[in-house]
């Protein structure tokens, strides 16, 4: 098959678009904005979907389900976030279509909604509004829910994974009875979309919070993880906000404390979304395709069989079905590729195009000597290796192609944090290397946002494990405590 | 705790509600018509989907992510489909609210959208636009694709899971060479439901086909599967439909043939939704509250502590502890309650009313006993068994408990199909001892009709295993070769 990829470093952006539309990942549909997930990438997202969920349960939540929409007057309880998803919602006015007869289907004008539904955007006010009727008690609380969603926001300009009108996510919301207990959730959050990110993603990702400018409509402090992509732009891969009392406030939440006070309710709440899709495809893939980390890789290894005779092919049919059994207890997924209808030079390209992590090519040459044919996804390197104890070398090989796929993206990584020391070399960098810079800023909003618009970068957080450093801001000259990451992103 | 469940023969309605309610399944929003799934409510569909899930897999499916929003034109390309969903659906006609400067948030009329969204009642008009784009050959055919997404139908009167406005739901939409092939797969799935349905919902279903009048709008032929509730009613717990030609023809899909002509592709499309939790509830449950089939029982065990002293309870827990990680390696769930705040007969209350099937009290004395209480839910029977080998005959148990409820819910339905033999007998037998009702009918729509009108019992179908057999209309007079089922239904 020939497989047209744009190369990466001719147009970064093509090649992104390349590789989601030809390994069959998602595509636009006839909605503008909202994107389709095809087969084998929903099953990317199904494998996601399985690792997180069951973190977030073995933290304690219990998933849950709230209504797509939301009240118009929801949304100005709370004043920022009102502001911060106003512009960009799906709004429902009707409720009924009828035929104006002549055969065209109109909207039926009598069937106007007294007040609007807004399609969500994020759900802490249908949320906060029904935890109202859920939290009397100190002995309600906390309430740990997530919630597996679809959400829109109203997108002028789209990308596959990246930026669409409709997404799926998850977004969980928590009530506490203290500030500190939302802020320990909040971080222990961050801390498991950083595990997820870095262990099953091969992502590594700086944790951090972001400056008001980037915070979310409605929190008082919002954690996330930043990713560095190979074009040296960053990416949020997941967000995790501590709320304080603003929803509790905004929708009159209340409790009785121990004591017998009335208290206003602390949230949290965070998500991860089909982005981290993108993020997978941006981190790791490369000019032949698609590269995915084996612990999220639909299958792991593929075998294809090269054959003269039927009687070649049923013997190594029989080795991949006793092969693939022996792999499949160990927990490794197989596929035995014997169409009839593609030959193996086409199969080859399909896989590598697709990401599967190893592939086994198995002639009749290789059934005499007691070998197959290995191929490494990615390192592209093939080698024979001896059927003999070969599940056992194959399930060695998934850890360590893990553990290369992250090594590699750390190693990216490094080389891309760079110190700027003025304004001159932070805009240098930006149009050159690129990647994050940890520059000294003055800890304003008004300069953030004229380097935002003079630059295009944004502080992307600032780092958890900071060091502080005495210094002066690039760009305004005033003190500085410390070093923040600026970067263009995603 | 107490209950304040009505009693089932009181007022059924009444009593379904106060179960969903008390049990802690779902709730009412703020939005009309939509529901909240609480949590204890949404991880039973949870172990529907996972098992459901595994089904659609088995038997060769993958699952794919469609827009949410659906082009208005798109609805009138099928003829009858727009009939079908035209008068109940959310339309979104503008993407922006903006603040009107008195700090009212309105709508922008600037941002109205060229052509109105519809929210997707159902997939298949934005699904066979898309299946345009994927299919040009035999070769790219079958397409067995599956969706798990939330719906909206517009609803005046609404109940809690059994007709909500949005609803969740899987919707599978395959594409075939031939005739043949689609409506077996319209067929095998109807069986994938019903084996679902009687082997872990324990809820004998008849299989049957939809009436015209009945039938999916856009479907040569919807097959179903039709449950009994405890009052008599029916319940359609879920839908198969073979669609002809007719999404293909209206969105152009075609195939070249392997004799190389230009063919319009066949489809299927099956679905079932959170209605089916409705039905778990009403086929199954009791004026004590919920009784859950262990196979859909979020936990199968719960452990409760009778203690006098922290000694007592130190002991009782070690034993719980090695129970429970015996009954967990035998894939049974177990809960341990050893909440200090709560008695243990609220407890008992409390798991009664969520249908947890087994409860284990434990003692002091039955520690010394090397004895435990158990008590079933499903027959609410208290039996004291020996600690020794206690895993071995729990696991029993709940085959036992599973079998017990499905023979009971099939005595009551065997008990509730009544033949009937003229317009009177229907009449008095639908206001009497309902079920369903087996009874001759021309085969005209016309005739349904009116007895839906005059009755408001409608064909729910005609079984598949139907005999034939020479009898005339009860309504009519006219000639019929055999009896269909009626009923009133959900
Ligand atoms: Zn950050
Ligand atoms: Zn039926």
């Amino acid at each position: 098959m020939s497989k047209g990829i744009t190369s990466k470093n001719e147009d970064y952006s093509q090649w992104y678009n390349d590789i989601v539309i030809k390994a069959d990942l998602a595509e636009h549909s006839s909605v503008k904005g909202c994107m389709v997930i095809k087969p084998y990438g929903y099953s990317i997202w199904e494998k996601m979907q399985a690792v997180l969920d069951q973190k977030f349960k073995d933290t304690g939540h219990s998933n849950a389900y709230f209504p797509l929409f939301i009240p118009k007057s929801f949304f100005s309880k709370e004043a920022s976030h009102v502001e911060g998803f106003a512009t960009e919602c799906a709004v429902v006015t009707h409720y009924r279509l009828k035929n104006d007869g002549n055969g065209n289907i109109i909207v039926d004008e009598t069937a106007k909604l007294e007040e609007e539904l807004i399609v969500r955007p994020t759900s802490e006010t249908i949320i906060w509004n029904t935890y109202k009727g859920w939290i009397q008690s100190y002995r309600d609380l906390p309430i740990l829910v997530n919630q597996w969603a679809n959400v829109v926001r109203w997108e002028m300009r789209t990308r596959l994974f990246l930026r669409t009108t409709e997404f799926l996510w998850q977004e969980g919301h928590t009530a506490h009875a203290t500030s500190d207990e939302a802020i320990a959730e909040t971080k222990q959050m961050l801390d498991v979309y950083a595990d997820f990110a870095e262990n099953w993603m091969g992502l590594p990702v700086v944790k951090g919070v972001k400056t008001a400018n980037e915070r979310f409509a409605g929190a008082l402090d919002t954690y996330c993880i930043e990713a560095l992509m190979q074009d040296g732009k960053a990416l949020q891969a997941g967000t995790s906000h501590f709320l304080g009392q603003n929803f509790a406030k905004a929708f009159d939440v209340k409790f009785t404390s121990k004591e017998g006070k009335q208290e206003h309710v602390w949230a949290s709440s965070w998500g991860v979304s089909t982005r981290l899709i993108g993020a997978l495809i941006m981190a790791h893939s490369d000019d032949a395709g698609l590269v995915l980390p084996p612990k999220l890789a639909p299958i792991q290894v593929v075998i294809v069989p090269i054959y003269k005779n039927d009687e070649e092919l049923q013997k190594i049919g029989a080795f991949a079905a006793e092969l693939s059994s022996k792999l499949k207890n160990m927990g490794v997924s197989v596929k035995y590729d014997n169409r009839d209808t593609q030959r193996p030079g086409f199969k080859f390209a399909e896989y590598e195009l697709k990401g599967v992590p190893v592939r086994l090519a198995i002639g009749g040459r290789d059934m005499e000597n007691g070998t197959v044919e290995l191929a490494r996804r990615d390192t592209r390197e093939k080698q024979t290796v001896p059927q003999d104890g070969l599940e056992i070398y194959i399930a060695q090989l998934m850890e360590e192609i893990q553990a290369n796929i992250y090594n590699k993206a750390l190693n990216y990584r490094a080389e891309h944090i760079t110190e700027a020391n003025s304004y001159d070399e932070l805009k240098e960098l930006l149009d050159g290397k690129a990647g994050f810079i940890a520059a000294h800023w003055d800890g304003t909003p008004e300069t953030e946002q004229k380097i935002k618009e003079e630059t295009k970068a944004t502080i992307r957080c600032i780092p958890l494990d900071n060091k502080l450093e005495d210094g002066v801001c690039i760009y305004s000259g005033k003190p500085s405590i410390q070093r923040v990451l600026f970067a263009r992103a995603y």
